[in-house]
């Protein structure tokens, strides 16, 4: 039997810092498997430039800034192979070849790629690498063998879009190189804003950082959206799209205060005031220590970058070794 | 003031021998010129598996095939940089970068690609590497700072649209690292097939290779399309639309006596096989040394490729520091 650990593919957008949405949907999970699969996760700053091309600037930035946030929140670097696309430029070349195999219309199909066309109304004028970036993430996932990916539910026609490149592309190429891939669904629910939007997110200004100063939690926190209608304290309170009991279903250990806390609340007598006091010692206790690591981190940059060299040389090899399998089947192998 | 050699961008797909439209087209010109530019001469592997990804073995066999033809018409190896556009790998990267300065709809509006598109039937089932495949050019012309690229009157779009990714790059990234470059109209208009249809073609069946055996050619000669009404000698005969004698006007250097042979023919009296014995002699003339040299470089294929692995790794050196400039400009150089 097959003893080694499974390869996960993961990463994010260096656009912006993290948040409580990606500690629930995706940071904390990667620390808590860290030990049981390989996972590479990457920077994805190729994919940011997408619909960033005026922007490189913040990207780059923003590297950095993901980077801090992924070792502040207990990544270990010696474990996992945390790189930079761009490093790896393999990548282009898989998306190059994968790109022959995948026809337009299939790619305007995509319901990821169509629901973020219309939401960033892009039309006609979408810029050509954002539309393709389905096929930029199969060379991503493929390039390392990755066998799970974790996703959100909105993801899966990405993973599907990934599998139809790995069958089409061994059923043409005669050969079994690429590997399938798996989703693995999150099963946290999409945490919401602070505004009670659906998502949180930069643009909305609605999420709470990792970063953020313990006042500027407290600040957000206090200033949460709530049940609308519940006025005064001794009225009953719905607990249902009130972003503060999601935060604290994502966020409190102690689910037995949380339940009475609901009830509580449900049946009038508990004021959003006192609960968002609660909240508010949750988060402060579960962000004071990835705080304070970052501030270590940010000391000494040049180490982040360090090991984000390290960590793409490693990716690298890696890609490097598929894609000389790949151009082996694509009879591309002239020397 | 500079006094070094303008760059020139230029090459062929892989997807077959070159024949005597390439010839007219193309070859002679770069022989002609080859002392006075600098000349960058791409076998364009990756291209020919846009619209050819089934077919692998066919690309590559073609590349040698292609370099064959080359060298047997007097490209000199030593003068001029010839390479095999997937050993070039900075391509695939600046055309991932491109494709971010490019929309869709810009793209479905070049009309040579919309042209193409139409010829292969090809609809929403056009595969995407097909699609981009001007960007994919804009890389391969910007990457060598390209100055001048040979193309005939159809591909003045696709000149167009590099332009348009250079000037859009330079902006965005405040630099003036890309160079736009200038499109060479050939004067020679494109030689018709055998059957007189406007272009010589593989998948036409109406080309004279320049590979081809003497008895192939007189066989190709002999079989021509000419005046459809130019039923007996002594009738006049029309010469436009008249493939014989637009192979004559290309490769017949006695002007005069070409002059001669119109008048005659038009006035009457002058028959199609004597025409096309004269032709066939002057093909013969012209394709004999061609042939000669091709089967002594076909003895040693691993000479061939050695040149192209030199030309390669040259390109290649240019295209990396191009690359590096860009991702300079891009604020990618991490490290």
């Amino acid at each position: 039997m097959e003893n080694r650990k499974k390869i996960v593919l993961t990463g994010d957008r260096p656009t912006g810092r993290l948040h409580l949405g990606h500690y629930a949907g995706s940071l904390l999970n990667r620390v808590k498997f860290q030990h049981e699969y390989n996972q590479f996760i990457m920077i994805a700053d190729m994919q940011a430039l997408t619909d960033n091309a005026e922007y490189p600037e913040k990207v780059r930035k923003d590297v950095l800034e993901v980077a801090l946030d992924y070792f502040a929140v207990g990544l270990e670097p010696n474990i996992n192979t945390v790189f930079i696309q761009s490093l790896v430029p393999e990548l282009a070349e898989l998306t190059m070849y994968y790109l022959n195999l995948v026809t337009l219309a299939r790619l305007q199909r995509n319901p990821t790629v169509k629901n973020e066309m219309e939401q960033k109304r892009f039309g006609g004028n979408v810029p050509v690498g954002f539309l393709i970036y389905p096929v930029s993430q199969a060379a991503d996932i493929t390039a390392f063998k990755g066998e799970l990916v974790p996703v959100g539910e909105d993801q899966l026609p990405m993973i599907e879009q990934t599998n139809e490149v790995v069958r089409r592309f061994n059923n043409l190429y005669n050969g079994q190189i690429l590997v399938e891939c798996k989703a693995v669904v999150s099963r946290v629910t999409r945490l919401p804003g602070t505004d009670g939007k659906t998502k949180m997110g930069k643009s909305l200004n609605n999420a709470i950082y990792l970063s953020d100063s313990s006042d500027v939690i407290q600040k957000k926190v206090m200033g949460m959206f709530t049940d609308p209608d519940h006025i005064r304290a001794e009225d009953p309170g719905k607990i249902e799209n009130n972003p503060v009991f999601a935060y604290l279903n994502a966020f409190d250990p102690d689910k037995i205060t949380i339940d009475e806390m609901k009830a509580h609340y449900q049946r009038g007598g508990l004021g959003d005031i006192a609960v968002k006091k609660h909240l508010n010692e949750v988060l402060q206790e579960l962000l004071k220590p990835i705080r304070k690591k970052r501030q270590e981190l940010e000391k000494h940059p040049e180490e982040i970058m360090k090991i984000l060299k390290t960590g793409s040389e490693k990716a690298q090899a890696v890609a490097e070794k598929t894609l000389k399998d790949v151009r082996r089947a694509m009879r591309l192998d002239y020397f």
